[in-house]
């Protein structure tokens, strides 16, 4: 079973977005069996829609669309639909009232040019879309001497296509091919060292033909250890995952932080529960990231007691006490600093440990060592001082930081054990 | 002139890695007049790829191909490129000692497989690659009662690609078209309203045909315009945007938040800035992403004091002094709780002016008029209470908060004018 994957949108054909939907579709037909031979991008042009249609129901069984579903003029998916299958877009009231009662929710009349959201070609089903007012279309396209292909378009806004993939979409695939094989995935999360230095540490896990096979993914200095096994059965692909998770966690010890779509927050999170502990966090560098992570983790319990926010040596001081003449004597960006910064986020906060992230270094295109974030972790014991080299993307900084400060509590915690 | 952009290779149709060359061509190509009407990504196979550049080179005048130039077996584009020509592939003597400097100066003695790295259709141009072993190709392909169509087929690794067209495709293709026109755009940022609202509130912009265009993405509630005209020069696409600004600014008003990649938090920080005012914030739901966005914006001045993000009643009472009997009695997500948050924060932190953003509702599939939130500003002449409805995907809910409470900040400053 083969898969083509169409985009569509004047933004991403100028190079104004990035389209990010197709790699995420690709890796999920992947893992249940089917295979994407091409990605299609392609204007909001009628014309070249319903030819890029045309073309992908000819040479893929299963084609997966994004985009082109608004309520604007140049939202054309639908009708490129109607035209390629030679039917009329009709009314479909169960969308209709979906999309009055969205807009009765937010106190507003539903304009009149949004009831084209509620227009199908006839003889297709409505993907529900629970979190936007456009519907996806769910439609097959005759094939001369073949099955039919079955078109699946979805919205291009990236959350809302991926719950209409996984609630209507997915379960649609798999009973379209009865007899998909199982395939199983397990995912090892990993923190604290580089993807080569990682990959030495194991044995030869990662190699083509492996059963289970071993993928490597890193995202934002997490990375990702996949192992995927194919069988007959759930339970013998779990079996045949068992024994190399074992090797994994026994070679990788404490870089192993969890499982599945674990983050660091998530397993901090669960550390303090299980000890009974609180924690603030003090931030400059981070500017809030740890603290929102650290209050989505922990669900609104009081484990996460609260942070505070800086953004220069003057708020440095008055939110957190950090002398000013420190900061005027030794530069913001020092153990010192985050020190007085831990220690002052204790006092305020009254938890039973305070995380501080110092700021992070002026961004210099010349590596130097000066190039280093501090890090610093408050507790019964006194504090804990840290710091890591940080050099890269502007853009990726901000996180990096946040997750060596989670990672720091952690290590702490699986310590007091 | 129209282009089409073709990415080849397995890791990216199945989606294990992220394709970002085809938006940096597209907006490259953009900026010379040069549209692109498709990308197609198409996977290592060699029956697919003539296929996929004979199609693109029917309905494009230039294709821009990256990636399956390297040394493997699954390298395929100049065999592709060979086969569709009706060429055979020879062997260049430049582009072999190319190679073979290269390797020496790594010390290495250049593997066998890499000569096929110095084969071309026969007939084509080299593009030199100074940074990496696979040098590109420059091929006409010829097309019946037209002129032919012009491939560019360089390396996938963005870095070496980038050079490569700078250094030597830019050129070719200011050559080739010697009356190139000029393409210039102009984003104008909205927030605020949905997006079939605003295109209400403008005349007929955003139909086809027009000149200049008018597109509208939504990202996250925030709307962008963007405007292109086409032109001899750049005075002249300058020229003919302005007048459909201006009835933009003119429609939506205080809609309107700022132009090019503007987001909130830097018309806000610039508002601060221009009125000598600073701001705090006291974050429930958003858990830290407003101070992050504003601690950036302000780019280390004193205008953002500091940033309090609490997680429950009792952190909410600790840290910012929330009456637990009010919360007890009100429940947490009320307008009464957030205005004792934004007043809290502001005696706390001695700003001008103090944002609270309230918890987030509980996330219920069923829409009621209790899934709103709520936000305050604290200032000189009291307290001022909003709430929005919110739903959506939990991922956004976050984002929407953060920005609808930077827009009444905004606002308010907006008016102090």
């Amino acid at each position: 079973m083969l898969a083509e994957i169409i985009s569509i949108g004047d933004e991403l054909t100028s190079g104004q977005r990035l389209d990010t939907n197709s790699q995420w579709l690709s890796r999920r037909l992947g893992e249940i069996g089917i295979r994407v031979l091409f990605h299609t991008t392609v204007a909001d042009d009628i014309e070249a829609n319903v030819r890029v249609f045309g073309q992908a129901a000819e040479r893929a069984d299963v084609v997966m669309a994004t985009g082109g579903l608004g309520p604007t003029a140049d939202d054309l998916t639908r009708n490129a639909l109607a035209e390629l299958s030679g039917r009329k877009l009709v009314l479909d009231e169960n969308a209709l009232e979906h999309l009055r009662a969205i807009f009765a929710f937010f106190g507003r009349d539903m304009p009149e040019n949004n009831v084209v959201q509620a227009m199908f070609p006839e003889g297709s089903r409505m993907i529900l879309n629970p979190n936007g007012t456009a519907p996806g279309i769910d439609l097959d396209i005759p094939r001369k001497g073949r099955s039919p292909a079955r078109v699946f378009a979805l919205p291009g806004v990236p959350a809302e296509m991926k719950q209409m993939f996984e609630a209507t979409v997915l379960p649609a695939l798999r009973q379209l091919s009865g007899s998909l094989r199982v395939i199983q995935h397990r995912q090892i999360r990993c923190f604290g060292k580089g993807e080569s230095h990682l990959e030495r540490m194991l044995p030869d896990l990662v190699r083509r033909g492996r059963q289970p096979s071993v993928g490597i993914t890193v995202s934002d200095a997490t990375i990702t250890l996949r192992i995927t096994a194919e069988g007959a059965s759930v339970e013998d692909c779990q079996a045949a995952i068992e024994p190399t998770v074992a090797t994994i966690r026994e070679c990788l010890g404490d870089l192993v932080f969890g499982e599945g779509d674990d983050e660091l927050e998530h397993v901090v999170a669960r550390l303090l529960s299980e000890w009974g502990k609180t924690l603030s966090v003090a931030e400059w560098g981070t500017g809030g990231l740890v603290a929102e992570r650290l209050q989505s983790a922990s669900g609104g319990s009081d484990l996460f007691v609260g942070g505070l926010v800086v953004g220069s040596p003057r708020t440095a001081h008055d939110l957190l006490g950090v002398p000013d003449s420190l900061i005027a004597e030794r530069g913001a960006n020092c153990g010192e600093v985050v020190e007085a910064m831990a220690v002052g986020c204790r006092k305020r906060t009254a938890a039973d440990w305070s995380l501080a992230v110092g700021p992070l270094p002026e961004i210099d295109r010349k590596a130097s060592s000066a190039d280093r974030v501090f890090f610093a972790l408050a507790g019964d014991e006194g504090v804990a001082v840290r710091s890591a080299p940080l050099v890269g993307h502007p853009d990726m900084l901000k996180t990096r930081a946040a997750k060596q400060a989670l990672n720091m509590v952690r290590l702490a915690l699986l310590r007091q054990r």
